[in-house]
């Protein structure tokens, strides 16, 4: 069809795909960034924690350009399920962009943890890290292709996450008990624990917002919660 | 006038100042669930702040109900200023909800402190709280009034609560250090401290929301930073 009809249709579905394509690139540079933060925790490099750091800008900037976009698809007045991705694109973005804030924070405060001489446990960081990431690719995915079921699951599975906190939580604590000079770091690896749990409650919104986009709000399953440090005595 | 037109414009601009009144409402339950937090903090209440807890799904729900509104004014096709009004409502509430989840967590952190012996420090929490809710209060003013002075003043003053929450984090550090024995209830004192300063992040957010709306994309002017615990060696 070559009506001027079908010609608006089919470019509002162009601008769809390069909204969603957008908001991938968005979630795959959070993904990286998470990724370089912890390996600069590991490698105490304070130059590629400046990088890590410089890099959440471009970040910033694509979740102002993804809002943009979103102004520009709604101005075309579109129907309710399109208003629905709309809604789901503008949360998922500001999810994403969070959890590029709290990866810049991770390097931010690696440069405060080399001041002070290594500590073992950062080995504890990097499988919560792993895990972080893991939920936040998977969530990517599940957003590209609508899969509301991969999402439930990866929703899910944010209980593992919340668990590996809460015991490296307790063990951060037993260790600053331990060794008063510890506790200045461990400090700052307790608040790099915490972001890494509060990434995956990000990844847990965005899944929650795959679930919304193609269900609307007929509403999920009860979900599991392990992380338990908020009432640690 | 008493045209169709005319009154589904006025129909329009009712449901814009439903949708206003609903987000102050909103902000306006967050500013109380901070101010009930820290008493139950401080008065160390657990059925009080298992009530507060509790409150935090009011807000949430609220949340939703303004998203809903928000679509339904969409679909009405508006223009690109009522588009910012709908971007900028959809942000705040977020915020908003965001604070309410902190003050939630807050409550839930006081359970925990309420297992160990009173510490002094809760006094400097409260200067800290006094702060956030002040600029809670006055950011929803200013979105209400669209006042974008205001709002940059508002926003300015953040770095005041960010300097406070640094003095407050060493002071935590410094106790910590020399008894052993308050590091568990320390570490809630710190991340209750640390929501406090992302409160006032989040007031931010709305401000800066509040320029957007009255000057679109026109960049507001620098600003102080002051939290620096994140290089706190």
């Amino acid at each position: 069809m070559t009506t001027p009809h079908s010609h608006i249709v089919k470019s509002y579905d162009d601008e769809r795909q390069r909204l969603l394509a957008e908001i991938l690139r968005m979630g795959e540079m959070a993904a990286s960034q998470l990724e370089a933060a912890l390996d600069v925790i590991e490698r105490r490099d304070d130059s590629a924690a400046a990088r890590v750091i410089a890099n959440d800008e471009a970040i910033d900037a694509l979740e102002k350009e993804i809002s943009h976009d979103v102004m520009r698809l709604a101005l075309r007045g579109p129907m309710a399920r399109d208003l629905r991705e709309i809604l789901a694109a503008l949360r998922v973005s500001s999810d994403i962009e969070r959890i590029g804030d709290y990866a810049a924070n991770a390097a931010k405060r690696s440069m405060a943890l080399n001041q002070s001489p290594p500590l073992p446990l950062t080995r504890g960081l990097n499988v919560l890290a792993e895990l972080a990431v893991r939920q936040l690719r998977d969530v990517l995915v599940a957003y590209r292709d609508s899969d509301a079921e991969a999402a439930q699951r990866i929703r899910a599975s944010d209980a593992e996450l919340d668990a590996r906190y809460t015991s490296l939580f307790r063990e951060l604590l037993t260790y600053m008990m331990e060794d008063a000079r510890s506790i200045t770091p461990c400090t700052h690896l307790l608040f790099i624990a915490k972001n890494l749990e509060r990434i995956g409650d990000h990844a847990t919104n965005i899944a929650e917002n795959v679930w919304f986009l193609v269900h609307g709000d007929d509403s999920l399953p009860p979900r599991e919660k392990r992380d338990t440090t908020n009432t640690v005595g």
